[in-house]
């Protein structure tokens, strides 16, 4: 299975990302809705705070604003504003409305169970943790630190094929991927 | 001076309260913002505990949305998501924007100078505590405690009157009084 | 059933105490042990907590060392180092250790069940809350405002007569009231 | 400089351990004492958090027992004690004391300032970090996972050779060492 991230637009950064394009860095990915308690209190605090311990060479935080109930009071507008109340600096992605349903794409697609969710890849974009819920900081940073100190295996990994393939996939709507 | 809550929509009531309506019970007034995050964090969920120690008869917790930022993203129907979100189950008033400015009515009434704040009223009506920030939790159950543990002096305050005023207050557009 | 306080030693205080030299003031005693977890990380921060909250006019915190095992490592000597360390400023009873068994006087007089436990007197001396565990911050602080908020019902409960029956109980060892 | 555990007693192991006869695996030594406040509520359950994190082929977290103060009510029985109300389950060293000082002499050796203080070595042994109080989980995660995803650069590290000096300095007398 292959991830990537289903953006309709993209907040605290100039141009899209994708997983692709950061090869070669560990990635941890945090998915949230803004009216989500458990994302608010924990998930986003921790994200937060794990943003500032590597340098962005090795570790990237995004957050993915996964809004699957109230869609219509969680638009960007709304996240904008959310995000700089809350001093969110890292980039993030708006996860794609389906028409086929409440759930937005990339949380479809990577089967997401909920918010807050953590995934986390390494180096290689391999995942390397799914996890809903609330991760216990000393466990996670431990998990993060072990996949810092492992080198990428690949380094020729972000190539213009792949980045071309997401930024095709990343402007879709959402085609029969949405239909299940 | 006398203290109103100058509310354009009430949530979690069935009918639109005032402090004169309340006379006889300690009432805590929890001013916040859906986006504020010492108010998420804190305030709130301290207002949801305190709810839960005292009869109703005793004590009231009233929340007042007052919005002086982000106002389009914060709306009745954003903040009823909120709410339903967070499990808040007391009364919120949605405090009455002005004309004159981005501070909602009772806020500006009141005085306050930002979110969160509490606002404590004894028995009586009478202003007990006004701050801003957060409250220590032991520090605000034995404030509390101690104007529960008091009788209120004059049975007799919630008149027809007084709930006249109040409801005629309660719908009128920001006039005169928003202009400072 | 009547309390009292059966200390073989005070720390933090010129002269031993007595409840009923106590009368007037709302009094909490907090049952600990110096290796007990649960007392050390919620309990005795949160009596130092309270201690600073009102006038000691109108509570009195006492510290009650109520020792029921690994007494050799646990006697006044290390108490006394242990209470510098924590900053515990309030007086502190050693509960009296009874031959009869490992529990202490006091505990076994009062039935108190283990340790952390919160034990608070009215102003008349009352027995108002005896509990096992820890106690929200915010629950203790209400229940304490309460009874701070009420008058003493009797002024002169302080009298000789008690006050003597205390001093004697306070040297006696163990008797049979220490064979159950 | 070369780093090594001087004790005069150890808790929870069969037998004495050393640094050397660790090599291989990260080693996070906790230095403590059981009357400081910063050890008991912050710094011991993080080490036995920790101590869950990984297999004991890879972490070993050290309890050292570094009292420099209050020595009369910090003995091997009372810490005993201690470590039973507290669950520590994994060893723990009592720091060798020494004639010429109240520092032990681990902690004099090591240049440690206070305590809590969380010195960790990376699996060949050499000191990865020495610090003074608490320190954050997801931060002290991160560095442990870091220093855990390492290889041993030597595999012949522990040699008797090493194991024997250890051995002799572990049981000596404070000597000259301690004179500074």
């Amino acid at each position: 299975m292959s991830y990537e991230i289903y953006a309709s637009q993209w907040l605290n950064t100039a141009a899209p990302l994708s997983l692709a394009s950061l090869r070669g860095r560990v990635v941890v990915v945090t998915a949230f809705q803004m009216f989500c308690p458990g994302c608010v209190i924990n998930s986003l605090p921790q994200a937060k705070k794990l943003d500032t311990l590597f340098s962005r060479d090795d570790l990237r935080i995004i957050g993915l604003h996964s809004v699957f109930e109230h869609h219509e009071v969680m638009g960007p507008a709304a996240l904008q504003a959310f995000a700089h109340e809350y001093r969110l600096n890292f980039p993030i992605a708006i996860d794609q409305a389906c028409e086929s349903g409440p759930l937005p794409r990339t949380m479809k697609e990577w089967g997401l169970g909920g918010t807050p969710s953590t995934i986390i890849f390494d180096r290689d974009g391999n995942l390397a943790l799914k996890e809903l819920g609330h991760l216990d900081d000393l466990r996670l940073g431990a998990f993060v630190g072990q996949l810092i100190a492992q080198q990428a295996s690949r380094q020729d990994t972000n190539t213009g094929a792949a980045q071309a393939a997401v930024d095709q996939d990343g402007t879709q709507a959402c085609g029969p991927t949405c239909t299940y």
